[in-house]
């Protein structure tokens, strides 16, 4: 893996600045690619530190020149940066549109220009939509899309696919459960800690609570991806990355507050989802990814701790999402 | 069916004015949107003359306002209007993205816009990829693309069923092999009669003449999608389209030449693919639009030889397509 330069789009997000840590690590060159509409210095600073590590702010919807100057030279592209929010999606149809599938195929042809041929993509376990099979596996039936952040990944994966075919690239899709882990800063965890913070008395619950979902720990996910990129070599590489469990939203809270020491009453609202499109079961068969001798080290009641944790001891990062 | 506007795009297309003139001599009113870039005039004559068709000419991609205001008062929105073609994708890869994909989301907007909350849209078999599993079923496991055109028509399923889910829109998805019939002005039976027409003596075959391809009548095709809206009524319905049967290229290159009584030599080119990205085999699962008691009428060979006897009898096209 050394010696290598890689480029990683969304280099100031939550797993972009994991991913830029850890390669940077492993001796590595990284160029990091963020508009820091999401994304946060504070997350690189360990890596601006390193000589190893270049930063570009640019925006891969509208500078498409300056992404492709400042990828030149990269041997492998991590295309990370995405409207990560599924829940909002019918408020600006456009959004995941624009910086999910567009933003996609102008990477894919900053690659092209530059001559760049091996990509990695962040996809979701959105994209199955309701399966009925759990765990869900690659090979799922050719699902229906519940949200316009699934149907943006989709084409992402789609376009991605079509290159590796028509223009000889090698293809590496990641389709995620919930990522946890340090830099956590959106999803549930996010949400109740922020609340809890506020006021531990009462907590509103999206849903009935009984929604089941399975969430990886950021650096589990960050070593599958870089395993996966190492031991296969297929032409389209599709690996579903997650836990060997699920949760209940109810179980995640009760570890929650437990662990802040707090009994609010919980309020919920909706009905079986918490939004809607919400999948209430996300469970993905890992045995593809496991096959390749990586398993899941942190379990999800400890991912969702140290999300906690984290969160706790960097409560600066409320006042930049608010 | 009757009494109600139908908004077709690609009205002035082989299955878009197929479509315009069975829907209106049933009585029902038509609004037609086209941008006559592979649209031909010639095909809406008789549509023309009916005081219930109303013809638009503008650009689904850059003339959205234009679009949203052509649309009010339309019932149903067929979105037939597409770069369908599926073979020199790579050589333009923004186009799938830009006529496939975008102007499908234009297409959704402007029907937000106008509160019309039904819609069909033409999708295809290629976007199966290569599948293993012959007839290949709507549920059939979650492909890999592999062509840009396939992408293009996956995404914008995608962003249909978003919007069922998320908006309350009622979506029917046509995935449709190869149309043949009257106003064939695309595909493998045009390029060997325009061939043939030059040069009797021999003909250029893309791949080994073994690929395996199912084809539909387009008027079978456009009675199928009217049976599959009276009589479907989920959020998302999804059919494929096709014949019972299929053929190899070598068969067809049979009928045609035996039918115009041509013995070209016949010159292969390429290995087993027509052209990068080619399904060497696409053969359709009907079970499921033919439980609404529909059948194809007309077999292959009688849909290759219509489309001969058209182009024969309307050599005028060729001149438009050269």
């Amino acid at each position: 893996m050394s010696n290598k330069t890689y480029f990683v789009t969304g280099a100031a997000g939550f797993i972009g600045s994991n991913l830029v840590d850890h390669l940077l690590a492993r001796g590595n060159k990284v160029v990091g690619f963020d508009n820091f509409s999401t994304g946060m210095t504070e997350f690189l600073e360990t890596a601006s530190a390193n000589p190893n590590f270049r930063l570009f702010k640019g925006d891969l919807l509208a500078e498409t020149a300056a992404l492709t100057e400042a990828m030149r030279g990269a041997d492998f592209v991590f295309h990370l940066a995405a409207n990560a929010d599924v829940r909002f999606g019918t408020q600006h149809p456009r959004k995941d549109l624009e910086q999910n599938t567009i933003v996609t195929y102008n990477v894919l042809e900053a690659m092209r220009s530059n001559g760049i041929k091996r990509l990695a993509f962040s996809s979701t376990g959105s994209i199955y939509g309701e399966q009925k099979t759990f765990p869900t596996p690659e090979t799922a039936p050719f699902p229906i899309q519940t949200s316009l952040y699934g149907a943006s990944k989709l084409a992402g994966e789609g376009l991605i696919q079509a290159y590796c075919e028509g223009y000889g690239y090698q293809g590496y899709i990641f389709r995620f459960v919930s990522v946890l882990g340090e830099r956590y800063t959106h999803g549930h965890v996010f949400d109740f800690y922020r609340s809890l913070r506020k006021d531990p008395s009462r907590l509103q619950v999206l849903g009935d609570g009984h929604q089941r979902k399975s969430y990886i720990y950021v650096k589990d996910c960050v070593e599958a991806m870089l395993i996966a990129i190492e031991r296969t070599n297929e032409k389209v590489n599709i690996f579903n990355l997650g836990n060997d469990e699920y949760t209940e939203v109810n179980g995640s809270i009760g570890w929650i507050t437990g662990h802040l020491g707090v009994q609010p009453k919980l309020e919920y609202s909706g009905g079986q989802r918490g939004w809607i499109g919400d999948n209430p079961f996300i469970f993905l068969d890992t045995t593809r990814i496991q096959s390749l001798s990586w398993k899941p080290r942190v379990k999800i009641r400890e991912g969702v701790l140290k999300s906690v944790d984290w969160l706790a001891a960097n409560e600066w990062v409320f006042a930049k999402r608010s």
